[in-house]
């Protein structure tokens, strides 16, 4: 160790790791390492660039609590954390996307049909589809949460002025795997940019503004969880979402309704529409569970 | 950006950076997620590994304040800062060494040959030798901080039982470049093991005793600042420093002396020295400061 140089010393680090380290944390360390000094050797990164670095550390950790975790938001904007949904997403499946920080647990139940918008502001939009495995067969019983912004741009945990569970819910696919609701169109809203993330974003010229869209996940037994969030076609930031969370499958069409037949029978809204409407088709499909 | 992938992301995060950007800002960034991106598609990283880390640098930021930044240790553990210090090094001068947490601004003034052992425990050493530029030549008028451990393993910033400034001291070279003084044989101490850290060092079988050391900062006008560490040849812990500090050039021999006149003439300790005591004789080389 008194001869390491800057040649050796990734091998040094990993001479380090004792026998009972695990294969798989072995290996993930040795990756990790080896980028990280790969990436000091190829910048020549300078000792004013590392306390920076380690400023944005210590300033994201001061933003983090239990409403807001800077370390996920950076992970987000620099593609992180959608490069692991890919990485872990199945073809034959609805591709995943980012979780993001806002879902909550325990959101009331939603029947079939069930009015989601009541008293909110905006647009009214009939969601509806159906969940399936990967060979097309309908999966019944399917547990699905749902949860979105107001039209104000704000998620119920950011607003005071909304209630707890305001447009969220829990809902669980028919016996054909169909789902449905009416709840309204959800508005852009700008990810946090007060913090080391916001630096990073205005050094680089980025807005921070995310595509409106509804965020899911969609739980069936024999079937990989699936989070996902799914986008409307017409969203001005959808080709500039700054956490890369758009995919091509995830994008819906809001098609303008004026005939109130567009809305199914059992639909609670059905008699209390105002026009223009929306409605909204889209089908999920869950990947076999991967055998441990 | 709909039609992103796991190929394309990388080059998606480049397209979003603005003209705007620093040329450097948008080269260091480009490395950067191109390493951390090979990362995840290299080790196929999964969700549950992902949230492991984000838990290990929300818990690091919730462990990080004034005096200890987890952050600091988690770059030296996994020797990015020794190599952040490596590609900074001058070959014609001392190696540079890690800063550590340490250090404070203020110590007193200690003129040539003093005595900073004073009421300390431990082994008494006569540390002297010469600041030089890298021609040779000697460099008067240097100013040179030192700071170390007591006996105890702990520096008086760690330890209520020291006084403010114990063990630390600011010296001046004189004209032959010369610096003495009398101090105590320093102790090997832990790095903290009881955050996230400690985590990675106990799940890979590393223990956390960096060897005992010297630390110093050298500044002369013209000259680069040198931050480094002289670590004794004998310490049991040379070859499995935690934080990669050691460098062959940084390694002192610890001599016994049994003769008092081996104490240079003016030292404040020579008349009460006790027996036995050490002697370390070590240089240090300065670069030149690089243009700008």
């Amino acid at each position: 160790m008194r001869e390491v140089t800057a040649e050796t010393l990734t091998q040094a680090f990993l001479n380090y790791c004792g026998p009972e380290t695990s294969p798989r944390l072995r290996f993930v360390l040795e990756n990790l390492v080896t980028h990280l000094h790969a990436f000091v050797k190829e910048t020549g990164l300078t000792h004013a660039e590392w306390r920076k670095g380690i400023e944005l550390l210590t300033k994201a950790g001061e933003m983090t609590d239990e409403e807001r975790n800077e370390f996920v938001l950076f992970s987000d904007v620099l593609g992180f954390s959608s490069l692991v949904d890919m990485v872990n997403s199945n073809p034959e499946a609805t591709s995943s996307s980012v979780l993001g920080p806002f879902h909550i647990l325990g959101a009331p139940d939603l029947a079939y049909g069930g009015d989601l918008k009541r008293d909110n502001d905006g647009a009214t939009v009939v969601v509806k589809g159906v969940v399936r495995g990967p060979q097309g067969v309908p999966i019944s019983g399917a547990v699905i949460e749902l949860w979105q912004t107001a039209d104000n741009g704000l998620y119920s945990n950011q607003d005071p002025q909304q209630s707890e569970y305001n447009l969220r819910a829990r809902m669980t696919s028919g016996e054909n795997g169909e789902y449905g609701l009416t709840t309204i169109r959800p508005a852009p809203y700008t990810v946090p940019d007060d913090g080391p993330v916001g630096e990073l974003l205005h050094a680089t010229g980025r807005h921070p503004w995310r595509p409106s869209h509804l965020h899911f996940i969609i739980k069936a037994p024999g079937y990989s969880t699936l989070v996902t969030e799914v986008f409307p076609s017409d969203d001005p930031y959808l080709d500039e979402d700054p956490v890369f969370g758009v995919r091509a499958d995830l994008i819906m069409e809001y098609v303008e309704q004026t005939d109130p037949g567009q809305v199914p029978d059992g639909f609670e809204a059905r008699d209390r529409l105002t026009w223009p409407y929306y409605s909204v088709d889209f089908d999920f499909v869950l990947a076999a569970e991967a055998a441990e």
